[in-house]
């Protein structure tokens, strides 16, 4: 595997690599990345994954700082995976001239869910996925679910700027109790890990409503928050949307996916469903 | 010469074509154009020109509907010149949802000069111009010189975004008595066209005072705007900037462009001149 550092280096192995698929993660790999690794080896010969922990989406007093860094053990996990490049840049690689001086600017989708709590988040994953995809060129990119709005903002990012690749959705890591992949997990003690999978548990109550045709979207978002409150979170979200697009969703609508964010002690988690009533 | 209107078949064009260089426009092609296209030929065997009309970079009030539109004599002149591929794609093929929502923000210099008199204009050509190097996927694009402050913020757009081109500045095209080559100049009467020079003259009238010492720029600046309106011109701007970046200028500066731009009747005109003191 090689082990790139430097963007003309990356471009020089990029013009041998032929058809390849791209993975950005920001390192800490577990299972759910993997996950990505060997979807994206479906799809081309030449797997590229980047390591890259992005100052320009962490907001003021998130965890930029204590983000885990563990470069070689996940290096190490992508040899074994067959992984052709590690492209791993350092913050001068990416950002010589400190700013960011020209933005991807998505529209307000960026604002809501997750963006209405974390200001600026999707503008710093829009504007470095548009700088990775310039220099890796990939032909397909994986990106997981479990980061959905991220998914939704990519997807439109690169039909509205005609970005020359495919991207590959790929299903959320589960741990056994249902508890989505994440490495924020690990900020979590032991009690908050036995609470955790209620996350998913409230999603899970929630599409089976509407697949038993409950449309009271909003009483089942309070529901689901009120419900959470009390077992000691605090809720951002719980909201049901129309899949794909993240567009409101109305009564009638047949493919859909429900979303919460809510914070367990000071770690913040997130997951999601999709719902298909047809 | 391929004449290629959609996305797709450019994208399948383009696989077979090797390098390539590119000369975006917005069509009624002059002398000033083809020069850009043989610069382009010294790049690359395949030259690929794009003729649209953009109405993203143009504002209320602004030329959009009565921009000149020859595409048939545009045609002919390019097959002329061995361009290779024309894509001269439709409004619903760059924007098939109508409205732009993934945009590029320049920074503050697209406020600044032209664009504090054409807000959201080099948002634009931002845009468009990575729209365009996405299906495109050109190896140079070249750009002239005449309309400089686009050129500093494509240059910026390429490198801070990491885009896989390399930009090639042309030389401005001139009439024998100076003008500045543009497909608005047709928008002038005879009067008009008679008078027009005077921008240029100006911009030389101010590079021989800084090449003989003179650091007063903003006397500089504010003596040339006096003379245009003299003259019947509304001045939009006479200003003294670092050559390359657009940065101010401050003495010691040995690098320096001078920018106009100003109205004649209903014409909008801009032209500047480099200044080298070394």
């Amino acid at each position: 595997m090689n082990i790139i550092h430097t963007v003309g280096a990356l471009r020089a192995w990029r013009k041998t690599a032929g058809t390849t698929a791209f993975v950005p993660t920001m390192g800490n790999l577990h299972e759910g990345h993997l996950a990505l690794v060997r979807e994206a080896k479906k799809r081309a010969d030449k797997v590229v994954v980047s390591i890259f922990v992005n100052r320009l989406q962490f907001g003021q007093g998130e965890d930029f700082d204590r983000y885990p860094r563990t470069l070689h053990q996940d290096a190490e996990k992508l040899a074994g995976e067959g992984v052709a490049a590690l492209f791993a840049p350092d913050e001068r690689a990416l950002y010589p001239n400190v700013e960011q001086r020209y933005n991807i600017e998505p529209p307000h989708l960026q604002n809501e869910l997750c963006g209405k709590f974390r200001p600026g988040h999707f503008r710093g994953v829009a504007t470095v996925v548009a700088k990775l995809f310039n220099i890796v060129q990939p032909d397909f990119a994986c990106f997981g679910k479990k980061d959905y709005q991220q998914l939704a903002i990519i997807k439109g990012l690169v039909e509205d700027l005609d970005f020359p690749v495919e991207i590959v959705p790929v299903d959320t890591g589960r741990a056994a109790d249902g508890l989505a992949l994440s490495s924020r997990n690990q900020y979590l003690n032991a009690a908050e890990r036995a609470e955790a999978p209620r996350l998913y548990r409230e999603l899970q109550t929630i599409a089976a409503a509407l697949r038993g045709g409950d449309l009271a979207y909003a009483e089942l978002e309070a529901a689901a928050v009120r419900k959470l409150q009390q077992a000691g979170w605090v809720a951002d979200y719980v909201e049901i949307r129309r899949a794909g697009t993240l567009d409101t969703a109305h009564a009638g609508d047949k493919q859909l996916v429900v979303l919460a964010a809510a914070r367990l002690g000071n770690t913040r988690l997130i997951d999601n469903i999709e719902v298909s009533l047809d």
